[in-house]
């Protein structure tokens, strides 16, 4: 049947940003990491063990029930009323105050992280990322072609005097924050630099998007509110159920000013009409049930062990001058500084060969010349007796290399 | 808690492409013809009472109990493996042959046209579509900005020699077309014309974007295979399982050669990460127990009636002279074209004081001073003796405003 067709020249095909989106670097590493003997710490999984499995499968089964016809169905792109007043009331339990209508469900926070870019961003934009940052939102702003601005972190995450040093030279449109266990650095904001953060972005006329995956993943030490509990003014909030429900669902939410919503639900409507109804309603469901906080109770002490576990290993079999690591409090990840000549690209070729893995740390970087000597480690997803072996192999690997 | 913080001026802070992304008229008028005494014809929803329940039911719970830490976790941007081969087998039956790495699953096809969108359209650049065509994917591109070019239908759609006498003069970077029950017009384009367009996009060397979420809702007439049936070359295929299974997954899927396919997926992990592993394996399960042609026999059976009885009731109550409608062979939609002094939307206000509602055609064509005097039914949503009732209402008002 098929014509004899000529096939195009596709690279005159492509759209210029095609340029500025390259793939993960985690993703391709994936693929090399993810032979079945290879002890990888290089994902950023929670532990499957642990999915509310059985809640899940009771809440589809009596919403199918119940409400079929309705959760099968196209929604509105503004959400599921129930799920936007559910998150509504999970915010409010982390003090931040909003309505229904200042709550946008989305198809996970990387969807959110797109759509701030699409209505943010013009080309040749400053943004201002904390080094490291996360490589996902980099991703999803790259194809907006912004210019980035930074600044570096300590244990306590961004420095506020610094950042107003890059402040006063260049005007970010908007600063992207983690604010609560960073990704990848595993650090966490204490209450003063929060504060001090959001008077810098008043002060500079600037507006702050904070990612928070990872708060409500605390094992240790107290709460401290995110960012937008202090400014909802300033302070466009990215959460997301992929970490205290199940990513498989790619559920987020964007909480912003009602007037800022409604440009993102403009968008929304052309990037995917809506979020899966069908999704929307079981995690409603599940919020209903109040399901989400005695499943943290489990995925805390689960993560803290592994997160000792994974702490005294690097105790005993890491070289301990010139080698600095955080030790989070909470979330997945914690994050290795290494003495200056050990470039991490280069380590994860040997440590693959000594069936070790790990994300190389320039991944996290609007600059991949920066943070060579670095990298992220996750602890979530691996089994405790592998983390000692995987930890002890790479410190085999690290007293060689010194 | 709160700090005393000044709201930014938002208007400077949003991208310029904010103001090319407006809201889908048919959203904003289904606010207005929700209310529960109004017959609408203003939806594009499939009839939910058919929707397979019981079997998505079944197939939930047993993939929960089986594989449940997997579908609960993050997977492959590339698609989960299995329904990327269902994908293919379903494409075969479609007399399009491809292999799973040509195809990516994506978030409903409307991810589909944005993810389109953004590895082909710079600002500027020619796009050619149908007048009318699908106003979701004009929203989908629109955020990138382009310039668009088009020619009219006919009851076959579009006519070769109208296309080429536009790709004569401008060159598209590639066409848009919705070869079978055209979404709004309910057309169909016959082989020879599919195959004219093909070679017209080898002679004008440029693509063709098949959106196709209709053709297996054919009641009447043979099937005719897809445009990418004909040239894999050439097309860039996009389906969905919304009209087939149900919209509430979220589930879409495009066909395209293998190197535009990893364009796609680096843009997708910055978009979306992936669409929702548990829907994935919910659709690959339905189709590998081959839910969907029994389901479909029952869809095109009440399709099919409705059809019959909106065109019957048409030619009882609306004036004829003037007057002029598509009788589509499937799908969800017909189209009907009015005497020149009839403005669609002024007859929408009235419509609604009389209970009745329908989509103004102008909000299918890229320049909305186009196509005034049409409207969009749709047949599919609506229960039988009220198909009667509605068009009945519409009729009298029509016959008032001769």
């Amino acid at each position: 049947m098929s014509l004899t067709i000529s096939s195009p020249k596709w690279e005159s095909f492509y759209a210029e940003r095609t340029k500025w989106i390259k793939s993960s670097i985690i993703r391709e590493l994936l693929k090399f990491t993810q032979q079945p003997d290879v002890i990888s710490f290089g994902g950023g999984l929670p532990a499957p063990e642990l999915f509310p499995i059985e809640a899940i499968k009771k809440a589809s089964s009596e919403l199918l029930e119940k409400e079929g016809q309705m959760m099968l169905q196209y929604g509105p792109t503004e959400g599921y009323p129930l799920l936007n007043k559910e998150i509504v009331r999970y915010m409010d339990k982390m003090g931040v105050k909003c309505t229904p209508e200042e709550v946008l469900p989305t198809t996970g926070s990387q969807q959110a992280l797109d759509l701030v870019g699409k209505i943010f961003i013009n080309e040749g934009d400053v943004i201002f990322v904390s080094k490291p940052t996360y490589l996902g939102a980099l991703q999803a702003f790259n194809s907006y072609g912004p210019e980035y601005i930074g600044s570096l972190m300590d244990d306590d995450g961004l420095i506020p005097e610094d950042v107003e040093q890059v402040l006063k030279k260049r005007h970010p449109k908007f600063m992207y924050v983690i604010s609560t266990f960073h990704n990848p650095a595993g650090v966490t904001m204490p209450e003063d630099r929060r504060k001090k953060l959001i008077e810098l972005a008043v002060k500079y006329d600037t507006i702050i998007i904070e990612d928070d995956p990872y708060s409500r993943l605390r094992f240790e030490g107290n709460d401290i509110p995110p960012l937008a509990a202090y400014s909802r003014e300033r302070v466009i909030y990215l959460g997301t159920f992929s970490k205290v429900l199940a990513p498989g669902f790619r559920l987020g939410w964007i909480v912003a000013p009602k007037e800022v919503i409604t440009k993102l639900v403009h968008a929304k409507q052309g990037t995917d009409l809506h979020t899966s109804t069908y999704v929307q309603y079981l995690a409603a469901r599940l919020c209903e049930q109040n399901i989400i906080d005695p499943h943290l109770e489990k995925v805390r002490v689960v993560y803290r062990r592994r997160r000792d576990l994974m702490v005294e290993s690097m105790e005993k079999y890491f070289p301990g001058e010139g080698f600095h690591w955080t030790r989070p409090q909470g979330g997945l990840f914690l994050w290795v500084t290494m003495p200056e000549r050990i470039n991490s690209v280069e380590l994860l070729e040997k440590a693959v060969e000594n069936k070790v893995a790990f994300v190389p740390g320039n991944a996290f970087y609007a600059d991949p010349e920066e943070g060579k000597n670095t990298m992220r480690l996750n602890f979530s997803n691996m089994k405790e007796e592998l983390i000692v072996e995987g930890i002890k192999r790479l410190g085999e690997l690290l007293r060689r290399e010194m």
